[in-house]
């Protein structure tokens, strides 16, 4: 088995280094590599000068210890993205030449986006003969692996879906040079426990666990905290083990755990919908199509969900949902009578068994007194009556938005588990 | 005036390496910096670890130009935060001491947290007799300010907010000790035209800019490509040549610049819509709330946006948008005929002059041949008839569905600006 490598990330673009666009390429391969147990030193952001990315890349494999370099960005059509050349530079290439599944990718984009390929599209395939490369599925610039003395240097794109899309081939890539052990992981969703409280909630249990399975806190404040569990040094016996401590797990923390891995709430309310053969509606005032949106970005949600009102204007509440002009008048659209009257509407008006709906005042405008800006009422429409609940959020419109959507989805899934 | 600093920004954390947390930090400070006029050259993030810290600060100090470095993170109260005894060890001071101010700072937090002070709270009032103390007015971790040789280090608290309130002390400091002209930027918003099109479209004009205005392209796959001019060593006459600069732009690519700065499709099209008094509905089919959701993350958007049907489902297009089963049977509901009368539908029920519809097949599933997957239509309703158009969009459905988005306001832009 090769040594661990000591790891770096380079993000290249002026753009980063004068505070225009926020970094998300490094946090994503670090977490990448990590979960097959490649830990990352150092993260880097330099500007498009030749200078700088080859006295960067000097410094970081001028180890006699094995390095690994990933580094995206600057691989763009124009003459300020010089990462390929200055790649090719530093790593002795004897020259250029044209990768051709990489250029009919390009005229296959630059097709689809009914564009013509002009010499700046057709120079992106060109790549350099002291690489190896790796195509990029979803995008014009190919990355590149090179293998340099005892450094590994991995250039992709750093547009985030095209990095993303090429991430797998990386991983598979470097474990299989690396010779890295198989780490095993399990994630475990969970929703309405913040962090401090549910590390509480575990202690005793997280103090049992046993020392080779390792346990991270990964909160998000808007998808809730994910609990990792992962070995390094995996046998037969790992998989069953882990299942064992998750079932542990999910019986303390209860109807708080949503899925595993990769499933969002959004995917897991359209799966308990499909299971009990039952359809969705939303009806949204201050989330304003946030609830919709959310739930049609699950693939297949066309066989669970009709359709939503955007009732963004009193008048559309009325007319379109059928909420009383007398209730509105007395008790205001942000009220728990309001939304529960859209939510039964959207059932009513499209036919179905669910229906979620929102109204509040998301900000930064609008507050009073007695609802202040962040108050957010929100109402679940089942088979069996309706459920409506008010919370309050934050002074931030968009945190607002998206915490409200969330809050929905998971009462909704309270129900649906019911 | 003394000569610029090379700058480097370093962030200190476990949890930005393993890329739990993304490190917003670096580019605020960046943004800010730029602002005096310092430019950054790098931004680094590292491990609480004291090799890694020493050889970086090493590093980046170590040239006969003056050095400028920023750094947050590692000044909390537990032992694995170790930034202030690193930086004590590296400017060489003699030894650490109270200081008071901060000390009150420390008693006055843990008191209104309802937490007793205790000997890790009060060490954190204790700073190196090297630095002149920055006074932390949100939290308890004080910032420190170093000359050294002649390097310059900044030491600030890792919580954003903390920093951001430590900022503007930080500045007039720099500004003071630097003497430094202002850099001046401005940016122009573009749609529609690739990178490498737009590039070559500019060619002339680019090839004319006075060497002392730099362009950059900072293309989006959702936004466009956003056209950055900058100078870096500015007089009187900066702001009126730039304006001169963009004009001869705008002049070329017309209708393709939709805004500046900060200007986005969704708060252009509001302002365009509040310009005309005018009010605007959307029926999303396979965008499914996503545009709604776009118009109104924009506040104040209630002024012109009505709400929208969603219309997932066949029935919903025909019950609650009107359109007619016959069109739906005779084209199917990807097709310009539908997605017309989507637009004509959610206009007279929900009463606006404008309406924004789209019926695509987002994929993964529903494609055929002679719709495959990616083909979107979307059509504008305005006072003056409906236009509607196809797209051939891609494979995958988050991208479909965003990009579907986007291409609807502009669409709806362009003819706002008729």
């Amino acid at each position: 088995m090769k040594a661990v490598p000591r790891t770096t990330i380079i993000t290249i673009g002026d753009e980063i280094l004068i505070g225009q666009i926020t970094d998300t390429n490094s946090g994503y391969m670090a977490a990448e590599l990590n979960k097959i147990g490649i830990a990352v030193q150092e993260m880097c952001s330099i500007s498009d000068n030749r200078s700088e990315i080859l006295d960067t890349l000097q410094r970081v494999t001028s180890s006699e210890n094995p390095s690994l370099v990933l580094i995206t960005g600057g691989l763009g059509p124009t003459n300020d993205d010089i990462t390929k050349k200055v790649l090719a530079e530093f790593t002795g290439a004897k020259g250029m030449h044209v990768h051709e599944p990489s250029l009919e990718m390009v005229r296959n984009i630059t097709q689809r986006r009914g564009m013509l390929m002009n010499e700046l599209n057709r120079n992106q395939a060109l790549v350099p003969d002291s690489c190896t490369v790796l195509l990029n599925t979803c995008g014009t610039a190919p990355g590149m692996w090179f293998e340099y003395g005892n450094a590994m240097i991995v250039s992709m794109p750093g547009v985030p879906f095209e990095m993303q899309a090429m991430m797998p081939e990386v991983l598979q890539r470097l474990q299989k040079h690396y010779n890295l052990p198989p780490v095993y992981h399990r994630s475990i969703k969970t929703f309405g426990i913040g962090e401090a409280v549910l590390a509480e909630t575990i202690a005793a249990w997280e103090n049992e666990l046993p020392p080779h399975i390792k346990l991270a806190y990964l909160p998000n404040p808007l998808t809730g905290v994910c609990l990792r569990l992962s070995v390094y040094d995996t046998d037969v016996n790992t998989a069953a083990e882990v299942s064992r401590e998750i079932e542990r797990l999910q019986a303390i923390l209860g109807k708080a755990v949503y899925g595993e891995g990769a499933d969002t709430l959004e995917s897991v309310v359209g799966m308990l919908l499909k299971e009990k053969g039952a359809t969705l509606a939303t009806a949204e005032s201050c989330t304003g199509g946030k609830i919709a949106s959310m739930i049609t970005s699950v693939p297949g949600s066309s066989a669970y969900f009709k359709g939503s009102i955007i009732a963004y204007d009193n008048a559309v509440k009325t007319v379109l949902l059928g909420v009383h002009s007398a209730t509105l008048a007395q008790y205001g659209a942000v009220s728990l009578q309001v939304v529960e009257q859209m939510a039964l509407g959207a059932c009513n008006r499209m036919h179905t068994d669910y229906a979620v709906a929102t109204s509040g005042i998301a900000g930064p405008a609008g507050g009073t007194p007695e609802k202040p800006v962040g108050t957010v009422c929100i109402a679940i429409a089942t088979p069996h009556g309706v459920k409506s609940q008010t919370f309050q959020f934050t002074n931030d419109r968009m945190r607002n938005i998206d915490r409200s959507a969330a809050h929905a989805l998971n009462m909704l899934r309270l129900e649906l588990l019911k």
